[in-house]
């Protein structure tokens, strides 16, 4: 079982690097989808710095692999008679600036800039500089692929008892450089043979879930069904999911998730209908430092993205709009949160010390 | 407080006839909404037979009170030498073909015609039955409007308690040819200078939400707030609504209630915050023969309004959709439902029988 889950990789190639350290960033590009599966080849640092701020790589596993790579070609850019170190380190500057905020870009970059500074200390000469840093950017794409395996692993015996998942936004492949998050247990299941439905909320405003999941879940042969998000509660009654699991974008310590607009009301409706609701999140996701759910500040978006969603005005001019971004699922409405160190449940606060040895 | 509510006038006349028998029909285009507000002048049957089929007017009560007057319009278009009755009777069977499963289109269409024939039966030449025809179209439409105000008259008083209301879909003015249903506590609570925010879940896959009732409730002068259906669960757990109200399509015995898909949702959403959750409707919302809600079939939707919604597709080809168009509210979920005969509250079996004293 073991061995036949190492081999289980996902649907597409999210970032790949191709080459040795003279090669070249390969990027899904996923503003393409769900219409054409198309890659981007990034040779250049602001090739890399691009993509990220175009969202041709989204979700923040994946944008600090390919920041991580991004280090590898901005090396490949430092002229021969120039100082390599001041070099690398502006560069890793001008990657964290394609955005700001996301938190794993900017550590991926410095991870290979410290191999990098490391390798130059032990006085290495620029070619064994560069191969160290592939090696680092090789070894953090590695780590992720390794996390999400490692949920998926924990997951999958749960999917197996389940005709029908539920799931909401993408915390999938594509977010990934693995096999996702949420997602996971799911591929992990698909690869034993088992069949089942994956029922999609589309996830208004920006259509995560049926632009994103349902065509990774698609490309693998699973079997997506996209629904609007005011289906789910129909969906939940007929009995067709026996389970919901979701990603998360950061976990306090007593296991409130913030996820997605949306995730709350699911794990609302869930309950409802006596059906186990699951966060499915790495060691990385939780911020400890937060007693409970109601210390994550709510972002609020654009009115665009739901006047105008996708190509016409679907709202009156000058109509107000109110768009959080994110919600936060309270513990008590979690049944589990499933991560690469083991399940979580119930979720209480000394669990999650337990589960994450901390 | 009666007369200044019988002045309360919709935003927008949906319906209207202009001139006398020998006028026109003028409906407002609401495919062109919320983009532009236009009107369609009706002078021909087939003028009518179209905008009932390409929902440029929509909802059970706008429809039958359009299709009234498409019957005088038909009267004009019968030939002098032909004989009358025949030729109104196969106008008649040409309308209700528009749009085959609207009963209110079929009920109107055959209450104009029987006046019709009553008044031929007592011998009335062509000008007078003509004549007789718009009376009775004018009636129907009077009496829409009145069962609006009843029940707007009713609902002020819980709206007036707000600062907050959200309502999904549109049971609106847009539906009726009144001040609406799920909209006509809000007019009336607007009129007497009660000032307010309606929440509008967007409603996908059709967007009625945010076409339709953010479009009528801004050109009442209310302000509307356009969410996306996902939103819902925040705003309530924000505590920025105090109550829910929606319209409903067919109500059984028993008060359980069928609306568009996501109402049952949000009155799950509703009772989990401890937010009353209200349907408004008319007595001929009932359908007294079905004893619940599960006797109810549910509709199943095409794929392409999920999957190319807004102009653009949104979903990968080939996916699977699952679409049920409405879904039905389980009466221990409704606080009340709100009719023109008053309210009912508790949702019983045998509250409804008494409050429409049947």
């Amino acid at each position: 079982m073991e061995n036949s889950q190492l081999a289980i990789k996902p649907p597409v190639k999210v970032v790949e690097w191709i080459g040795d350290a003279d090669g070249l960033l390969r990027l899904l590009d996923q503003t393409r989808l769900p219409n054409e599966e198309a890659y981007l080849d990034c040779r250049t640092s602001k090739d890399v710095w691009e993509a990220i701020l175009r969202l041709v790589v989204r979700g923040a596993p994946a944008i600090g692999v390919a920041a991580g790579y991004g280090m590898v070609v901005a090396g490949q850019e430092v002229a021969p008679e120039a100082e390599v170190m001041a070099g690398l380190e502006s560069a890793a500057a001008y990657l964290e600036s394609s955005r700001p905020t996301a938190v794993n870009l900017s550590w991926a970059v410095r991870r290979v800039l410290k191999r990098a500074q490391d390798a130059a200390g032990g006085g290495a000469d620029r070619p064994a500089i560069h191969a160290a840093m592939l090696d680092e950017a090789r070894a953090i794409h590695a780590e992720d692929e390794a996390l999400c395996l490692a949920i998926g692993r924990y997951a999958a015996p749960l999917i197996v008892a389940c005709q029908g998942v539920l799931t909401h936004c993408n915390a999938g492949a594509l977010a990934t450089a693995g096999i996702g998050t949420a997602t996971a247990g799911m591929y992990v299941a698909h690869a034993g043979g088992h069949a089942f439905t994956a029922y999609c909320d589309e996830t208004r405003p920006l259509l995560q879930g049926s632009r994103l999941t349902a065509w990774e879940l698609l490309a693998a042969g699973i079997n997506a069904v996209v629904i609007t998000d005011n289906m789910a509660a129909q969906v939940m009654k007929e009995g067709r999911v026996q389970m919901v699991i979701t990603g998360a974008d950061r976990i306090a310590a007593n296991g409130d998730a913030a996820n997605k607009i949306g995730t709350y009301g699911v794990a609302v409706l869930a309950a409802r209908h006596g059906i186990p609701f699951y966060i499915a999140a790495p060691y990385s996701t939780f911020d400890l430092s937060l007693g409970g759910g109601d210390e994550i500040p709510i972002e609020q978006r654009g009115a665009e993205e739901i006047t105008c969603g996708f190509g016409r005005r679907t709202a009156p001019e000058r109509v107000n709009t109110y768009s959080p971004a994110f919600d936060v699922t309270p513990a008590e409405l979690i049944t589990g949160i499933i991560t690469d160190r083991g399940i979580i449940q119930p979720v209480t606060a000394e669990n999650v010390r337990r589960v994450l040895e901390v």
